[in-house]
């Protein structure tokens, strides 16, 4: 019934460009346009990603690619230095796009919006297109409301550099902006052992765990009088973002103009 | 700020009613103006739950301790058998009825709402009034909308009678209204020992674990392409309830008219 | 087939000691010898504890108690200032003493044991009774050889002064004691949040959650390649120290001189 | 100090194969002698598993792979059919055996055991080669000794045909082989679904949980009053058993004969 969707990859040999490689490859509504990348010009898209050949080779040309492949759509995972000027030559060609990068500036979403609304197409960025990701940080908001008492416990690789995570962020200021100011906790606490009492953050606190085998997790705690309500997400390997990206790509051919944030589609 | 409302506990000796006596004795916003209870008569209520006197004692005469102390409120935790003549009189004498009992028909509420619209009062009926147990559910549907596959696990004392729980039960009709019609699982499944897959609702499972120390604790688990999402709920005991049936009071006094369902005064 | 134990209570009436006389009121194989307490003299131990009269009458004199009631066991919660006078008490009465409090120095357990052995008893100073809580460790301590990746989790109420909590400062010391040596994580890691990353303990991690509803949790979470394993203990209310408190009781009647430390009972 | 051993893996391009051939690569302890398969002869061992090539090529024939390459240690995970004969083919070329294949029968163990004896080396087969699901089921074991009431939860992929998995069934015996006989439960306990208490052994339960995204996991729950211990374990990808295969690998090299079971590296 829908017509099959014509999708450029942007970054294809990236971590996260091959998951959409093989997303693209391996699905009956989505066909591969083109593969673009820095290195490796020449490979087989499917040979990349451990798939049989597709007959799409790697290619550094974008502008080029888009004008001999006229894709419907680009996904693009790769870095915040280019994310902006790939937008602008994808919209340049009518290739709408769906954006897994994060650093936009206010001024720059502004921009893209107006190009996408003059090229009459609709584009997609999102910081996160993790669907289970975006409810937990949903549900944390509107428990907050009515059980105020919180505390964030993230997980992730023992490698990681930052603590705490940027999702761990994000949940932290949706619940603060969702629940009445509340110092938690006795005001005459004291830590034996300094930090075991986690980040302060707004009145309550965020644990960030680090451990190996783990890649993303995380856990929102609420207590009130004799209960605890908890939200928990766990995200096992990248693939998890490509239920989110394949919808993405969907919707941004239904609308016009950009769009900022994957939680839009989750109603 | 706001006045203190006078309440009446009915079955004020139960295990839940304890509850309320104590909530009731202990909150500043609240007062105890009596205390029904078949058995015991003239026992100080106080007393009766371990605190100081309060110089309220037990009657068995709910009509007469209505007329004597009118009361605003009326919070009752007895049993179906009574609940509804119970919502009578105090209708009645113009008491809002708080029922934290189940078992009214479509018919009785429909009548009992009438009279409560007659006497300009308001009146609450709620099977269950914990906010966390609330909240879950409310999760677990809108969860299902976008995350179809789940299935739900409730934890119990090891001598309750009947499995799966009220709660489970009541989750997975809303986990079933909200989902797309889905057979989960392989079709070819087998079970090497029967019943190790769980009961079967609607194309999803249902896990019921009976283990002595538990009170009431239930984890609906969604599970998707690298990710899992889980919603867990925990109760520790009967008071964990009352931070709801305060909820309860308080409402009753702004409204007009029976209102089911502890849900609605949590947006 | 076993004969009753005859029990003394110390502290009866404080919040571990009515627990402590519940179990011995409501096991058929204890007996109440003797309910001691500073304050409410003269009030009956049954309904004190909200059971039937037993008979037994608090009392503040510990010496009488023990001359005119000759217990086998007397179970003690009470504090640390008093703890050593009272053990000493006991033996010198033949009774053996079941400690629940901690701060004995080594001379005084040294002092203690001789005094038992002198006297042919049994005697036992416990600073936990709960099996599942001993298991835990144990179980940590265990893995920890083998998955030297850890960080512990431990959950109190809100108004809990001190964090770490004494279990997981317990835990945490048995798992150095057993790992190899390890600084775990990422040496360049940043806390963008201060204490983000919790306690530092040994080369690895404590976190410290405090939370309304919560009785006492801790969760160890062990992290290698590909994997997690997680020891959690949940404690839901003191009751759940009895049936340690009740083996403790029936060993000590079993052995000659001062054991410390319930874990020598779990094999 | 250790010199590095020369691993010969049989079933190479499997999918635990080909992890078994990225570790090797990977370690520097340990050196790819020769990478055997029915299909792909001729493909590099690196280029297979996606990283740099290796100069080792598929070939199909074991015997003459051992024969040139002489390597220490052969790691078979292949199916049981022909788990037997490489075995044997092993041995008699002086090639330690690690075997994660399940289905000997006890006389070929005995059998092999005393091929190995003869020819002075060891050998290994091993079901199971997670550290992490080895330590769940001793500490199930030991917990239910002291804490009888116990349920399992073991979550899988949704494809999976069969349940409760394999390990679940090995833990359940191993429970049922250490506690007390119990019949756990309220004898009057009704299914109002049927199967929601789910599969019965030896007077406890196991559950089955299957959804997507999940690789392999197992939680093991002791209730007792007032508490309970869980005991988890999380499988996240078939890379976490590559540690406990690098264990079998270097303890192969230090004794003689064949032992059965990993757990016993795992002290």
């Amino acid at each position: 019934m829908s017509e099959v969707i014509r999708v450029a990859v942007i970054g294809a040999a990236g971590r996260m460009g091959r998951e959409v490689v093989k997303l693209v490859l391996q699905d009956p509504e989505l066909e591969l346009a083109a593969a673009v990348n820095r290195s490796g010009v020449g490979t087989d898209a499917g040979t990349l990603v451990g798939l049989p050949e597709c007959g799409v080779l790697l290619t550094d040309d974008i502008e080029m690619a888009f004008a001999e492949t006229k894709p419907q759509v680009m996904v693009d995972f790769t870095v915040p230095q280019y994310a902006f000027a790939h937008t602008e030559i994808a919209i340049r060609h009518g290739v709408r796009p769906v954006m897994g990068v994060t650093g936009f500036t206010p001024e720059q979403i502004e921009q893209l919006d107006k190009q996408c609304q003059d090229k009459g197409i609709g584009g997609l960025i999102a910081p996160n297109f993790s669907i289970g990701a975006i409810l937990m940080m949903r549900f944390a908001a509107q428990a907050a409301k009515h059980m105020p008492n919180v505390e964030i416990i993230e997980y992730h690789g023992d490698q990681k550099l930052d603590a705490p995570s940027g999702t761990a962020i994000k949940t932290a200021e949706l619940i603060a902006a969702n629940r009445e100011e509340l110092r938690q906790g006795n005001p005459n606490e004291e830590e034996t052992i300094e930090g075991s009492r986690g980040g302060y953050y707004n009145g309550f606190r965020i644990h960030s765990v680090r451990l190996p085998g783990v890649f993303a997790q995380q856990e929102v705690v609420f207590g009130d009088f004799g209960q605890s309500l908890k939200i928990r997400h766990d995200s096992y390997e990248r693939a998890g973002y490509m239920p989110g990206v394949k919808i993405g790509v969907q919707k941004v051919m239904e609308y016009t103009g950009l769009i900022y944030g994957f939680d839009h589609f989750i109603d």
